[in-house]
C-alpha cells in the first residue's frame, strides 16, 4: 500500500497498535517486555504505536535472512537471529511468500521513528507452521497457514467484540514493534487467533493478499461503507487497497462504482477490475464529473483510500445525503470537516483499524474464486531479491506495480 | 433550541431544508411556487434553505394574530391574513400551544437571510384540524393533531426511505419558507403525513416536545449515536435538544450519562433528568474529567447539541475506540477532524437533520410516562404574550428558560 501521496492516490498502510488508554505508561504497564524507550502519547505521534518488545533468539547461533530496518533511510537483507518460541501461545512459521506494504516504506524512510533499528519489517505473508508453544492447539508443525497483519489475544474485550484490532496486546505490532515477515521465520503471538489454515491445493499467493489489503478494503471500505445493491459509490485511490474494496465492493452489487486517482495506468487497470466510470482528478474537476453523472445528488458511498486531506475533503464534497464516508487511509494530519453543509446530511463517516475479522469470510470468496486477489500482483521476485523488489515498489508508479510477491 | 454559543451550551436548531441537488436552480425548477429571489448555492449558505414560496390568503379579509418577522432585528405580533387551502393535501389547523425555538431566534437576529419579511415564524405546536382539503383522508376538522417541524409529501424518494428530512417538496419549511406556528392558525402541507392525531384527554403541553426537540434528540443523537444498555455516554451541550437526548437515551438503559455544559442551572437540571455525572466544562477540564471517569478509555457515544467547533473537538478528545460520535448541533463553519489520531480508532460520525420517522414510538414513550417530555418546560404564556415570551427565551440563563409554551 504504497505512500504516494499528491500525486498518485495510493493508500498508505492502515495497521496500527494504538494506545487504548491514551496513556502510553498505563497500556505500558499492563504489557510486559515493553520498553519505555519510544513510548509516547497520541497527540505527540501521528496515529503510530506506542510500544516495543524485545525479541529473543535461540542463543544456538541458528540464523537466517531477513530485511532489517536500521533507522531512517537504512535497510539491509542481512543475516540475522531465527526467532524461537518465547511465549506457550506462540508459533514460529517458515515463510513461504511475503510482500512490501507502503507502511514499509514509511518506516524506512523514518516517518515511524518507534521503530526500532534491527527491526525485521514486514506484516502480510503465508508460511508452513515450524514450531508451535504448549498453548497452541489449532495448529502443528507443518500446517500452511495465512499470516494476518493483525495480532490478536482472542481475550480481551477488545477481541471479544471483534475489534481485534485494539486487541490490548496485539493489534499492529508485527514487523513494528515485534520482528515481522520478510523474513525466512517469523514468530507469531497468539498463534491461534493470529494464522488461519489453509487447505492443501490452495493458490497460496493469492492468498497473501488476505493479510490485509483484502480485510482492509472490505472491512474499513466496503463495510463500513454500507455499501448496497443498486448503490452508486466512489474509490478515492486506486493502490492496492483502493483496488481491494473495488473488488470486494461488488460482493454487494453496486449499479455504478467511480474510481479516482492521478495515475492512467491504475485508473486502467481499476476498470478491468469493475470500475463503472474512472476519473483522473489531475486532468478533470472531479467533484463536477461526479455530480454530473449522479444528477447532482452526490454518491451513495464514498470510500477514501489515500490518507491526504484533499481527498478526504473530495469524499465530503461528493457525499449525497444519507450517504456514507468510509475511510481507509492513513491521515498524518487533521482535515477540514464542512459541518457547515454536512451537519444536515444524514452521513456517516467511519474510521478503522483493520480487524481482520472477516478473513475466514474473504478466504472463501476467493478459494471460490467469487474475487481474484491474484490479480493485484504485478511483479514477482525472490524472496533473498528482497532489495530489488523494494526499489520496484518504490518506484510503483513508472513499475506500474501494485503488489509485489516474494517466495522463499 | 436557543443558539447562545460560548457562554452556554444550547443547541442550535436543526430543521433545515437543503438543496439535494447542489443547485438551487435545478431545485427550483421542481417546486411549484418559489420565488427565486432567495435562491443561493449551499456553499453560499450555512446549512440553510434556499427556497421560498408565495402564500395565499382567502381574499374574504379573514384575519387573525400572528408573530411576524420584518427583516433582521425586527418582528412584531401583528393582525395578518389567516391561512387557507393552497392544495387538496393542506390542512388548515388552529393552533392550541406553540413554543419558541433557538432558530426563532437566528431567523430574527438576521442569520438566515432567506427568510423573507413578511414571514410567520414557529415550526413546533398541537393544534385543532380547522379545515382539510380535498385529498386529505387521515384528519378531519376537530382532530387533535401535533404538528411535525418537518414536511413530508410521503411520495419521494426521500420519503420513501424515512428520510423526511430530505422530502423533496417538504422538509423543514415551516415558520421558514412557509408561514409558521406562531399564529392562531397555521396551513399544513401534505397535513396527512405531517401532522400527527392526539387522542383525547392527553396532555397537550407535553406533546408540543413531540414537535421537534424530541424526536431531534433522539435521531440525532441517541439512535446515530447506536446508545446500548451499560454504555457510557456523554451529551456535549445541556439545552433543549440536549436534555431531549437526556431523557430518550435512557430507553436504552446506559450506565453512565455524563452532561457537560458551562450553566451551572442546567447542569443541576440535567442531574434531576438521569444525568449520572455533570461537568461545568468553564470550571474544569473536561477531557481529564470524562478520561478520568472512563478510566482512560473515553466514552462509548459523545452526542453533540452544542453546534460550534469546540464542543464537536471535545467529542473527538473524548471518544473511545471503537465509540459513535453523533452530531446534533447545527454548525455554521468547519471544525477540524483529527484523523491523524481518529483514522485508527474505528469510531462513526454521524449527522442528521430529524426525520421525525420517530415520532409515533416516541407518543407512545410520552403517553406511557416512559419520559416526561413536560419537564422540559419552564415558562407559560398566553399566545398574545407572544413578545414577552420571546424575550424571556432571549435571556434564557438569566431565566432559567429551556422550553416556553405559549397558549391560544
Amino acid at each position: 500500500m504504497g505512500s504516494r501521496t499528491g500525486v498518485n492516490y495510493t493508500i498508505i498502510r492502515r495497521v496500527c497498535i494504538i494506545d487504548l488508554a491514551g496513556n502510553g505508561r498505563t497500556f505500558a504497564a499492563k504489557y510486559k517486555k515493553i520498553t519505555m524507550t519510544n513510548l509516547v502519547l497520541d497527540k505527540e505521534l501521528p496515529a503510530v504505536s506506542k510500544l516495543s518488545t524485545v525479541e529473543k533468539s535461540s542463543g544456538k547461533g541458528d540464523t537466517m535472512k531477513a530485511l532489517v530496518y536500521h533507522g531512517a533511510g537504512r535497510k539491509s537483507w542481512e543475516q540475522t537471529a531465527k526467532p524461537v518460541l518465547q511465549e506457550p501461545t506462540d508459533a514460529v512459521v517458515r515463510i513461504l511468500k511475503t510482500t512490501i506494504c507502503g507502511t514499509d516504506l514509511h518506516i524506512i524512510k523514518g516517518d515511524l521513528p518507534e521503530v526500532k533499528d534491527g527491526r525485521i519489517l514486514g506484516h502480510e505473508g503465508v508460511g508452513i507452521v515450524e514450531e508451535t508453544g504448549s498453548a497452541v492447539s489449532n495448529f502443528k508443525k507443518g500446517d500452511h497457514v495465512i499470516i494476518s497483519c493483525v495480532t490478536s489475544c482472542g481475550k480481551c474485550e477488545f477481541c471479544k467484540k471483534g475489534m481485534y484490532s485494539h486487541c490490548e496486546k496485539g493489534g499492529w505490532i508485527l514487523g513494528y514493534m515485534i520482528n515481522g515477515t520478510q523474513a525466512e521465520y517469523v514468530r507469531i503471538p497468539y498463534a491461534d487467533n493470529s494464522l488461519y489454515a489453509i487447505p492443501a491445493g490452495s493458490d497460496e499467493e493469492a492468498l497473501v493478499m488476505l493479510s490485509d489489503i483484502l480485510p482492509t478494503g472490505f472491512e474499513c471500505g466496503v463495510l463500513n461503507g454500507q455499501v448496497k445493491p443498486g448503490d452508486t459509490i466512489a474509490i478515492v485511490g486506486a493502490g492496492p487497497v483502493g483496488m481491494a474494496a473495488l473488488l470486494t465492493s461488488q460482493f454487494y452489487t453496486p449499479a455504478e462504482i467511480i474510481v479516482i486517482d492521478q495515475d492512467n495506468n491504475r485508473l486502467k487497470v481499476a476498470k478491468t477490475f469493475g470500475a463503472t466510470h474512472i476519473i483522473n482528478s489531475a486532468e478533470e474537476n472531479a467533484v463536477e464529473k461526479i455530480m454530473g453523472l449522479t444528477g447532482g445528488r452526490g454518491v451513495d458511498t464514498a470510500i477514501e483510500a489515500v490518507g491526504v486531506a484533499a481527498t478526504f475533503e473530495l469524499c465530503e464534497a461528493i457525499i449525497g445525503a444519507g450517504g456514507h464516508i468510509a475511510n481507509i487511509g492513513v491521515h498524518g494530519k487533521p482535515v477540514t470537516l464542512h459541518l457547515e453543509t454536512l451537519w444536515s446530511r444524514n452521513i456517516s463517516i467511519t474510521t478503522r483499524l483493520v480487524d481482520t475479522v472477516t478473513t475466514p469470510m474473504l478466504f472463501k470468496t476467493v478459494q471460490s474464486k467469487k474475487i481474484e486477489p491474484k490479480k493485484l500482483i504485478t511483479h514477482r521476485f525472490k524472496l533473498d531479491q528482497m532489495i530489488e523488489a523494494y526499489d520496484t515498489f518504490e518506484h510503483a508508479a513508472k513499475e506500474k506495480a501494485l503488489k509485489v510477491i516474494l517466495e522463499n
